[in-house]
């Protein structure tokens, strides 16, 4: 009997760490134009060619997991023979009047509930009924198959810039790429390339470099006139989700760039304190101390002055500065903070920096281990991450990309993530929360609005 | 510091059993007419109606279940202070062309979904979009909540014989009643009522009665002339599951049994035997031996020779003669079956019919046991319950009632549930299934009507 090949403990951490409260999957919810063309089953017309083409479905999309009696309880991926396409995808439909509020409820709902791990860990969803003239697409993939960077790259592989270009493939259907990266190695795609390669690499060494990582954030900590706050975020969490999503226009935050000489990250920094500062204001639960994020930073500038190479994002944590009432001043704060957290970050080894990627690329990796999640006081209050997308429009089969939200992942102790990503000319927001620790979500859309209109009066 | 009471073990041991492949709730299908004044808004605003009414709450949907810390892993109810109605009560549409096929569809993956057990463990969904001028919701209740059989009578209280009654409460306003039964004691309430009670009253002993009920199953197994065979439906089950739901005239079965002298559910025990024999041919999966069905009957003329008083149910073997090619055959075979296995029962002491009965009115409780799913070979295929339901129509703030489709628990062993109740001039039948070991189990429906017409050929 041949022996049963084992999946790569990367792979297995997130089936191992998972449970009903800790759903271990990223998603992502597309808005669309629908086609001028487009009668009344477009979607359903799209839906059964897509579960008719089961043939079409990459090898990745046919793993599942498995436990053969024979590995002790240890997990492999193996194929699954009896792939039901009209379990995978799914067309669902909003009730009336089907604005992006019951978009959002029903995104939340989907992603809160765990995949089917008797069968390949994915799923899409197809969705009608969304008022202007749209429809909507909801992906799910479980992070043992797949980071939440990868399912992203996928996404965009899938679409075209060309909106004449038809009968294009489904996701699960892209065949893999033969190189890494085949841009010029500086477009957003490879950007995206280089944090997923970083994320590969480092889930290879993550769980010897947990302890290093933890002990260099905290390094990081120490040298810095700050320490993260008790707050509501810092809970263990349940399992239902609340998603909430908007976009922005880039140009707004550009100008505050442009009249500040501050970066775009800053100033998406000081949009997401405002709001913070708003919403937890409004529910009594603003902690004295300001808050603290874990945000992710590209390291191309810095890397010059290290020896660690291939690399080229790290992490710092931002003084955020939510005791502040005065914009100007929260800005200010949040500016020189996260010039001060990238020096010291310029001070870390390569390995720390390496195992700070690893935190920011792969947060999960550190619930299922034991004594983490219980941190007192936590070393940072939420990640915030802006992660590059596609500058240019793209379109699948005709039908215009609106918008693209990532969902990210809760997990004990961090009960809010905030992940932005851009897209044409917007930067498009995907808030996704414990649905009982963080009540009222959709609160923090009204304030991200008001926050952003703070800063451009009180700097431009 | 006050003791903290703990959960009853007969609540407690379906918490206990549940995990993602065996997700221990019951469901109810409701298909109502939308009233003739009903706008486009109807449904909306019921729901924003539910939605604000948190006071009405009874406490039992307001209990949630917890383990603290001092009970050293044991299961406590403790009321939820933070009711989120919201959660619990979701409104949602059916994808065009919105038949009872898009419905059935999404009651699939509603009821393969588990409840978040950080909250009271249930859900309410009202579905819009369905054809016909009709709308319909599904019930989600935990088993350790309410058994199916109290969910039914419950569902059967929240509705009014008369249209004209509005302003009617949702399942979980109704309060409790005072008395077991208000009835006297002969309507199909009353029977209802009976059924809940000895289900209650089981539950007390289950546990020490467990291999008591297996030993007088196996007891009455051994005095027939039958073994239960093998079949694809007797595996380990997974997570996903497919429902599958119809009405048929009562009037339909009631001729065949005129005609036969047979009992009422004689007639729907070959209606099902029928259309397994076909569903399993056609996928070449027909044992050579028949099925064995579990079947719940109603004990009441039994009783009067027996000591055991108040319960009202117990459980027969039925060979199902799928075997036999001939529909008058197999008929002539399960009604014999069917009496030769009530005579047995009558044989049974009282405990061991109340055991028996608790295996009917409670499978689940078996799932938790080790040793009892890998039972070899199956004491039985499946379980095919008759509840009695209500003979009038019915109707919610005017709208009326169409139809009421129970949704059972699968578990290891037990990959398909049927249950039938009644309700006006229909009996009305819901399918439960796994979805990966029965495949395509809508064609079960096509089967029972081809079965139906067979049974009407072969008899009228």
């Amino acid at each position: 009997m041949a022996r049963i090949p084992l999946m790569p403990v990367t792979d297995s951490m997130f089936l191992i760490g998972e449970s009903r409260e800790h759903p271990m999957h990223v998603g992502g919810l597309q808005l669309y134009t629908l086609p001028d063309d487009a009668g009344p089953d477009y979607l359903s017309r799209i839906y059964h060619t897509l579960v008719a083409d089961e043939q079409s479905v990459q090898p990745l999309f046919r793993r599942r997991p498995r436990r053969p009696v024979s590995s002790l309880g240890q997990w492999s991926w193996t194929t699954d023979h009896q792939l039901d396409m009209e379990y995978h995808v799914r067309l669902s439909a909003l009730p009336r009047p089907g604005r992006v509020r019951e978009l959002l409820e029903l995104t939340s709902r989907l992603h809160g509930s765990l995949l089917d791990r008797h069968r390949p860990l994915w799923e899409f969803h197809l969705i009608e009924g969304l008022e202007g003239n749209r429809f909507a697409t909801y992906s799910k993939v479980h992070h043992a198959l797949m980071d939440g960077v990868s399912s992203l790259i996928l996404a965009n592989r899938a679409l075209s810039a060309d909106p004449s270009t038809m009968d294009m493939p489904p996701v699960w259907a892209v065949p893999p790429m033969d190189r890494p990266s085949t841009s010029d190695g500086s477009g957003p795609l490879a950007v995206l390339e280089s944090l997923r390669s970083t994320a590969a690499d480092l889930a290879g060494v993550l769980p010897a470099v947990v302890k290093n990582a933890n002990i260099a954030l905290r390094e990081q900590a120490s040298v810095l006139p700050f320490q993260a706050p008790r707050s509501i975020f810092n809970v263990q969490i349940t399992g239902a989700r609340r998603f909430a999503a908007q976009a922005w226009s880039v140009d707004r935050i550009k100008s505050i760039r442009r009249a500040t000489g501050a970066t775009l990250n800053d100033v998406v920094l000081a949009m997401c304190s405002g709001a913070l500062r708003r919403y937890l204001l409004d529910l009594g639960a603003l902690p004295d101390r300001p808050l603290i994020a874990m945000v992710p930073v590209s390291l191309r500038a810095k890397q010059k002055n290290t020896e660690a190479s291939g690399n080229s994002v790290g992490a710092i944590l931002v003084n955020l500065g939510t005791d502040l009432e005065d914009p100007a001043e929260r800005f200010t704060q949040i500016q020189s903070s996260a010039q001060v957290a990238k020096r010291s970050l310029a001070e870390l080894s390569p390995l720390q920096i390496l195992a700070l990627s690893g935190m920011t690329m792969a947060p999960l990796a550190f619930a299922p281990i034991p004594g983490f999640v219980k941190l007192t006081p936590p070393p940072f209050n939420l990640i915030i991450s802006n992660v590059p997308g596609v500058p240019k429009p793209l379109y699948w089969n005709g039908a215009r990309l609106q918008g693209m939200y990532p969902l990210s992942i809760p997990y004990d102790g961090q009960a809010l993530n905030i992940t932005i990503t851009s897209y044409a000319d917007n930067l498009q927001f995907g808030l996704t929360g414990c649905r009982r620790n963080v009540p009222h979500l959709q609160r923090l859309l009204v304030h991200l609005e008001e926050s952003l209109s703070e800063l451009e009066k009180a700097t431009l």
